[in-house]
């Protein structure tokens, strides 16, 4: 079974990371996958993301990274996927992840979206918290893998210059 | 009795299609308005929208279409209206609703709101949500009227130009 | 535009109150029907409750207090209603308002049930908190008509006898 | 990759089926598990549930019907089960189906529980709903398959004798 | 400034002491008040929650133990207490904990109710849970002190007796 | 005990005024802290928002105004305060308040986040709500201090200009 979980990672974060080892161990393969989004300007390019999240799940035999562009559904179809995984915090925007859900099965009637609960030690953890604490040099250790933290505090010290 | 149906319309959609016509029949007049928000830049401008709604509703017989700016309150007060209509989706924003819905009624003691249930088969459509999938290619027969369906595509033809 | 509002009026409160002089000014008669649910036994009989409305609401020229048994629905064809009224209250629950809406435009195409926000002073009222308050000689008097309070202060203390 | 899919199925409704159907398609094998829940009386006995979920289901390959009590994880241990999947209507109580799936990971950190969107046309649906519209005589032959809808009826009639 | 702490407490579970932790930390007096509450048999008697608290929590120099029946504002008043504290948690009953504040409010102007955010590792806990866990023979070391879980599992031997 | 009741107040609204007239009387001290935050461009500069609220706030003796940058944790820890106040309200955003006090706790175990519910009739009062009825000539007496009513006619008559 062949599952993907797509998302911005803009970085990736303890809380996704919770999620993809979770999911990484029941699906035979895990696609994650960052959403090119032209709309929307990020703290880091696609291709940082990608390479931050190839380098935190490196160690991971049946985990795929990719990006991609256009309507999720036409990817999950494309690949021949079986299920689209999303997390669901404790403190998320339920509502939306029910729209998007909704709206992914009007376009592609075989297409699931499944919702696992986040660990409750990051139901309130989003990549936006990580960036707006490290904006204000707060600590966020315990937040993001040790190369995500080195690749935000790049980041800050360049927008200072 | 006299409702009006507020909204950005931008465009119209089934989802809003649903909410009129049920309107329609339980209503004398059902006033459908086209609000003015000079802050936000649409897809359509407000002339286009209203001319999709008329296109669109030309068949009914108690339906007038607007436009209109300013506070919702003072129109309803300006043309008499008994009530506001509006739709709650199962997965809208339900608090915003009502926050506007106890605005206005402390602007205006007489004015109430009535909120009628989205039909479950369009309790995730919204006009975002539509022009989202068109952008990517993605098939929106089912979620607006041709004729809408036509003008989207001609925005998007033109923006790739 | 004839509209019935529904309840278990055990008793009625001054949140109901509120819905039912907003609807009475709007339509052009509102039926209150108290709902005779065999399985749940009230402080009030279905008796006792309807003859508190028709005390309380004697001043209206175009509302009717009625009983009924079974689903709404048959009542509503039968009586040829125009729309189910029903309050929801800030702190209310919104998911069971919709489940019910939608399960009776399932079983009747034709039905509507609109919904109408509770004023604010009343967002927290129902008729269990003001039994409750009663219950420990609490002060209900800013929540219930003058003669509803009588009758809860009796049922009480036949209660203690 | 094989599921459960608990619940009290009293009695199994279109919802549930549309759940069902679509877990099918998906995992290798699917466990639909009727709960014994000895404080709660339902209108039918765990043996007459499973019965009708059997002679409903008895075209798929890939599902097996069980009854078990005690704990839900002391199941999925003993099966060797790789994932709990529940439903999650747009109307439902979210945060109860939440408090479940973070209690059954407290028990036993493998176990992950996976939602799926009920289907739109479903999402006011209950066997609750169902068995209080066919008590007042209502039709639910959208909402429950032929066989479970002659089962409700031979019900209300004992029960009316 | 005295602060109160009132609930069933039946069982106290860590999510309780939690919380009772932190505000012992913050106020310079806590009174955690036990509500007797007749409509409703517990697994323990009101005397059997005071006990168990004024064990768990007998460490604390600033905390004291009641229980108290009728209405809560009227034990606020009468005991000079300057705030209700109360918690809530990622998945509880929101909208049940802003009635009941609002509630004590409107009878009592004076008071003020204080919401603290359970701990993460607590947002699922309840005392309903632990002893449903408990009866099906779960383990419930980390959801409950030491001297509660040998109280409920007494408990749980007698009813099996 | 020393609380702090930080905002944006872009401006003040009695919403916020009733959180601190309530905490003034509870709490020894209250700090009211405007957040400076420079990715937001408001309708008044921090120094106005300071100004507005050390007028509408001057007969309060307990009450301190503060303009403060970077994290509020740092603030926290540095001013040695107790514990940080929020409102909500009946119609807010309580998840997003939920992720702050949690954010903030994962950042400074000692800090503590306490929530009052906004009085009924702010429930539906925003800073925003405020600014946008004002824009539209809308009457805002009963929502702002009159020295803020002036203040925003004030900017109003500018942009206009």
């Amino acid at each position: 079974m062949i599952a993907i979980y797509p998302g911005s990672f803009d970085p990736v974060t303890n809380g996704h990371l919770d999620i993809i080892d979770r999911c990484s161990k029941k699906f035979d393969k895990l696609i994650v996958a960052v959403l090119k989004n032209q709309s929307k300007v990020g703290m880091f390019s696609v291709k940082e993301r990608e390479n931050l999240l190839k380098e935190t799940l490196k160690d991971y035999d049946n985990i795929e990274i990719v990006t991609f562009s256009g309507l999720l559904v036409d990817y999950v179809k494309q690949r021949d996927i079986d299920i689209i995984v999303r997390g669901l915090r404790a403190v998320s925007d339920y509502e939306r992840e029910m729209q998007m859900a909704l709206t992914n099965k009007s376009l592609y009637e075989e297409v699931e979206t499944m919702f696992l609960i986040s660990s409750t030690q990051y139901s309130f953890l989003s990549s936006s918290v990580v960036k707006e604490i490290a904006m204000f040099d707060g600590d966020i250790t315990k937040l993001v893998p040790e190369i995500v933290k080195l690749a935000i505090e790049g980041k800050i010290r360049e927008v200072n210059k």
